[in-house]
Parts: structure tokens; sequence; C-alpha cells
């Protein structure tokens, strides 16, 4: 079986020298730009791939949803197994792109989406075949953690770590999408749809951003609750629904996840038999996602082409889970949901009884009209 | 496809019930004692598994070396796929069992021999189709991580911890194989015989006990050196050969290994082009490694045979690698190995300049023979 790589980006050449120097047959790359290194084997013409027989499985690492949407569905129609690296993709036509595969009887996987280099989406496809997922959480964004864990251990502030970032190529010019949340948010909605057989949408992913955080924030989680914090992605598993949210989180300095240094990422499952099972790992970078989409290939073309299931939607409800909250804000907040407050430089720093995260991410909207720099974290342990 | 499991143990019971749950035909279990609630599935004649050509997988759970290595080889030699939880099989034949089932056309697995619940080595497998690992590491024994956890976070003694250790299962009544290390070199010679497609057994590693370790070496690695301490098993690739060796390791607060509190365990790769990657979870138990076995078993049945690599023996040398090491003794040691010592009730605290992992253990058997309650560690980071 053949390989044929769309894009020649950081992650599709990163997968090309990957697959080539192992030996496995990469007879197309498609590419508008010139590649001269690439010989024949580049071409700007995707029918030269579709028409291709000998193409057995089509890599899509162009991103986006344009033109890579139109090449996934017609590779699928084709009868060509597909991955992609795309999580906006991924994401946007989860049910279209997992009906077409079944239809077509090949298989689509997408284990560099979400985590880089770290196989976790493979691994939690692997773990629903025989154990009830229960909870999914994760650091899945290098830049967010490499942001936080600098202000932790340098006491430096929010401002001067992301452009530290943005000059070592972590964050981008407009860092938003990390910061934000909205990365962390489609990778959430693809984690929950594996882990538990649904189809999440981002728009049903409720996030606080982080880029709110400020030094007296973290002075007050390590300082005065004794806690550290990262930037995670959630997704739970309720009687019948489940809750899907992204959330600065607070955690012991126990916690596996308080160890997760620089720009790694750490993603759990939590499962009824196997119990709680932690991947670790560069989150992007040319080589390590490159080695992922390259790992879903050769999977494939060793003729490893199960772990595609048809999704049957649960609806996502985050008014069935409940947990406390760190808030930090000049607005005033109802005293009746306060357990904790205490008042320092003008800074309410608050911590709430247990209220649901539907609850909380509407109130927060109410709190950022009148202190557009609050603060919101959830206590996870 | 259908499943036969040998031995209805803890990790068998566990395996069945994992896959009988999830609708995986499971036709056969080998055990010699009564299990009425098996009904028809039990046998106690192993050739009514061996002559069933409805069998294509059978998972050896049975323990030790026989009659484990003769059903495992029959199997084999009749064409059926083998899985196995066996580390002391898997580690004393690995040849031999590699060879066979190549010459078969079958495949053998053990991810749940090492790790427990933690799909480690078949993500290792999966790394080094298309990466060079320079590097295995990890807490691979749950026992020891939890005396050393304990000693460090509540200030406990080793005997106090052993017997909580034990009376909570973790421990053997004789826990000699977790606290003098022979576990963890089993596991460390198989991690690297698949990380370096070699075959290294559990004689070629060198292994330091933990038994011997003291609060007053907790209290100077951390309260003196500002570090932690875990035990750990190690495999390097060194330009011509691979160093294997199992040992006590002071380790930054800051090292992922040093938040795997409990009996958790913690393995990682070091690849080329993934970086390092770890996997953490629960490293023992009916279900979590019932369930390992079991996600062996479904992968053959899926029909993912691949993953069975022709072992290229490469020379062990402890020679070749250089660390310094932390010693507490009352003998005396040569001063031109010496960095650093303080005297303190008696005992030296020695820390070395570096030395190979060869000569530190041949220097420990003589230092041993003056003082039998001496404590080695390696520096790690």
């Amino acid at each position: 079986m053949k390989i044929a790589i769309l894009g020649y980006g950081v992650v599709g050449s990163g997968a090309y020298e990957v697959l080539t120097k192992y030996g496995y047959d990469v007879k197309w790359v498609l590419d508008i730009r010139s590649h001269p290194e690439l010989g024949n084997v580049l071409t700007a013409n995707y029918d030269d791939i579709l028409n291709d027989k000998e193409v057995g499985v089509v890599a899509e690492a162009i991103g986006g949803l344009e033109p890579a949407h139109t090449f996934v569905v017609k590779a699928l129609k084709a009868g060509k197994h597909v991955v992609s690296s795309n999580k906006h993709l991924i994401c946007t036509y989860y049910e279209e792109l997992h009906t077409l595969a079944l239809e077509n009887n090949v298989t689509i996987r997408f284990t560099s989406s979400v985590g880089g280099g770290i196989p976790w989406l493979y691994n939690l496809k692997r773990s629903i075949r025989c154990d009830e997922v229960t909870k999914i959480m994760g650091i899945m964004n290098g830049t967010t953690n490499f942001i936080l864990d600098a202000m932790i251990t340098d006491s430096r502030d929010f401002d001067d770590v992301l452009k530290e970032a943005q000059a070592l190529g972590y964050a981008e010019a407009n860092p938003s999408a990390d910061i934000d949340g909205l990365d962390t948010a489609r990778k959430t909605a693809i984690s929950s749809s594996i882990a538990f057989n649904t189809i999440i949408k981002e728009e049903n992913v409720s996030v606080f951003p982080m880029r709110t955080v400020q030094k007296c924030d973290i002075e007050y989680i390590v300082g005065r609750l004794g806690k550290t914090i990262r930037y995670l992605g959630f997704g739970v598993k309720n009687e019948n629904s489940v809750s899907a949210f992204v959330e600065p989180a607070i955690l012991s300095y126990k916690s596996p996840e308080s160890n997760v240094v620089k720009n790694f990422n750490m993603i759990t499952l939590f499962g009824q038999s196997v119990g709680r099972l932690s991947f670790f790992g560069q989150g992007a970078g040319k080589y390590p996602t490159g080695n992922a989409l390259a790992q879903d290939i050769i999977d494939i073309v060793n003729g490893d082409t199960a772990l595609c299931f048809t999704p049957h939607p649960t609806p996502v409800d985050n008014d069935a889970l409940k947990r406390s909250y760190y808030i930090r804000t000049t607005a005033s907040v109802d005293g009746e949901l306060i357990e904790n407050k205490e008042t320092i430089n003008g800074n309410n720093h608050i911590i709430t009884k247990p209220i649901s995260v539907n609850s909380i991410h509407k109130l927060a909207k109410i709190i950022l009209e009148s202190d557009s720099g609050s603060f919101f974290a959830g206590f996870e342990e």
C-alpha cells in the first residue's frame, strides 16, 4: 500500500522525512509550492493521487477547512483510508467523516490532531474497546502550559512570558487560539467524542480563557492555597449526558499535571477497569507531530484498520457537574455563592461553594461585564 | 477468531471478565482448579485448546516457567497467536519465543508483562517502527514506589512502610523480588530488548537493591540535596552497545517521576523524532493488568498481528555509561572517587565523581562486605 501526503508544511514534511527514512513508500506529496528535493513525488494536482489505485492511504496535513475537507471527502469516497493532523477539520466534520469512512469500508485516523507526538487518541480508541471511560482531562496546549509554568516557577508576568513564548515559536503572533482556549476546546471536543463515542462540537465546550491570569492569582493560589494551576480540557461522563469544558484548573502539587513543565502536554483517561492512564510528551513540533502522523499511516499500511466507530450522540449537559471555583475580580459576587473571600489590593479573591459548570460560565459573563480582567479557575483536586 | 485463556488467577480472571463483558468470544479457560461459574468454558486439559481450530489466540496468565513455557511453545507451533502477562517467561525465553512466532507466521504480545494496565510495551513497539529510541527508563514496580513515596512524604521508616504495603497486598510476604530488584530487572530487560531490538537477559542487568534505603538517606537527599528519589529501571543505547541497570535514582522535584505517588508506575522512552514520551498508570492489579491482557488479545482478533520483530543481538556494556552516585556507608571509600563527603552520625554520605555503571556496581560489592547496609543511588537529573 502506497502513501500520499497532502501538504508539505511543518507536519507534512516531518511525516515525510520519518516515513522515507524508515522505508515506507510515499508515492505522492501534494503541495502548490515548489520543493525540488521531492522530484517526481511532488504534485500540485490532487487528481494524480485520487486516481492512483496504488495509493491506499491519504494523509492530510494541510490544515484549515478548505481544501482539506474536499480532499478528505474525495479520498474516503474513493475508498482510500484517511489520516489527518487537522483538529479544525476533524472537530467540524467529525460525524460526516466517520459516516463516510464506515460507508466506504475504510478507516479515518487523526491521532496527531490532539497532543502532537503523544499517541493519546490512538490509545483512547483502544481503551474504549473493552473499558468504560468515565472522564478525560489534559494539558493539551503547550503554549498556555509554558506561560503558566514560567509564571509559577519564576514569578513572572503573563505579558512577559507570552512574548518569550512568541520569540521561541511556541505562540503565534496572534495567540488567541491558545490563550482564549479555542485550541484546547477543539482538542477536548475530539477527545470527548471518542471517549464517550458521541459527537461533541467545539461550541458545546464551555471555555474560560487563561489570558486574564495575573501574578496576583499565582501568588494567591500558590502562596495562600498551597496549590498549583494548569490549563486543562475536561470531558466527563454523567448518568445520561456528557460535560465538556476548558478551564484553568487548581491542582495539588502532588498531581502528575503539576510537574508538566515548559511546553509539554499530559492527557489522561479514567477507565473503569484500567484506572487512571496518562500520556505525557511533546504536544507540538515538526518531528513529534510528524511522527504521530506517520504512526497512524504505518498502522494502516500494516493492516490495522479497525478503531473506527459509529458515534451515538449523547447530550452535552454542563449543568450535571458541580465543582468549587476560584474567582479573582473587582466586581461584586452574590454572597450566597461564596465559601470564602479575601480582598487584597482591591481584588476579591473568592472561593465558591460547589456550582455547576454551566452556572459558573453564565455568571462569569455577568462578572466580566463589570471587570473584563476577572479570572476564573476550577478546583480539580 | 476465538480466544483461550490459560490460568484463571488474578490476571486471567480479570481478562476473562473484561473480554466477556464486551462480547469477545472466550471459548476456553484452562485451570486445574474448580470454577463452576465458568461452566463448559473451563477445561483442565490443554489438548482441548491446542486441537481446537477455532481458537486463534492463546493468552497465557499462569505465571512462572512451567507449564507456561511448554504451553506457549505448543500454541506457537500450532500456528496460534500468543499473548502473555508473564514477565519471567518472556524474559527467559525472549529469543526462542520470537523465533518460533516468526517461523509459524503468528505474533506474540506481552504488553501486560510490564507496567500492568499501562500500554507501554505496545506503544514502545509502535515507536520503533519509525523512530530511534535512545533510552528507556521507568518506575516499573509499584511496591518500591509506594515505600519510597511514603518514606519521603510522611518521614516514615522502611520497615514500617513495607509492613503496610504487605497489609495492603502491594507487597508479598517475601518481598525480595520487589525490593531487591528482580522484578524491575526483568521488566527492564524486556523493555530494553524491544527498545533496541536486541536480547537482554535478566542477568545482564546490573541491579542495586532498594531495601537498604534508610530514613537518613531520605533526609540527606531531600533535605540536604533538595532532590527526591525513585526506584528506576534503565536501558540506554550507546554507540555500539546497550547499558541496562536498575537503581535507586536521585531526581529533581520537577521531574515527572517525582510526582508518581503511591503504587503508580511511569515508564518513558526517548525517541529521536518523538522526544520524551511517558506512560503513567496502575502497574498491577486484577482489572488494570487484565485489561492490558485483553487489549493485546483484541488487537489480534481485529487482525493487527504485526509488531513482532527478529531481534538482532547488541552487546550489553555497562562500562560505556558514566554518572555520579550517592553512597551512604560506614565503610571507607577511595578518596579519588569522591566529589563530596559528609559524615553524619557515623555514616559517610558520599557523592562520587562520574563513574561507569559497571565500576560502581563492582565497587558496591566490596563496600557491602564492610557494611552490608550501605545504600547506593545514581544521579539522574
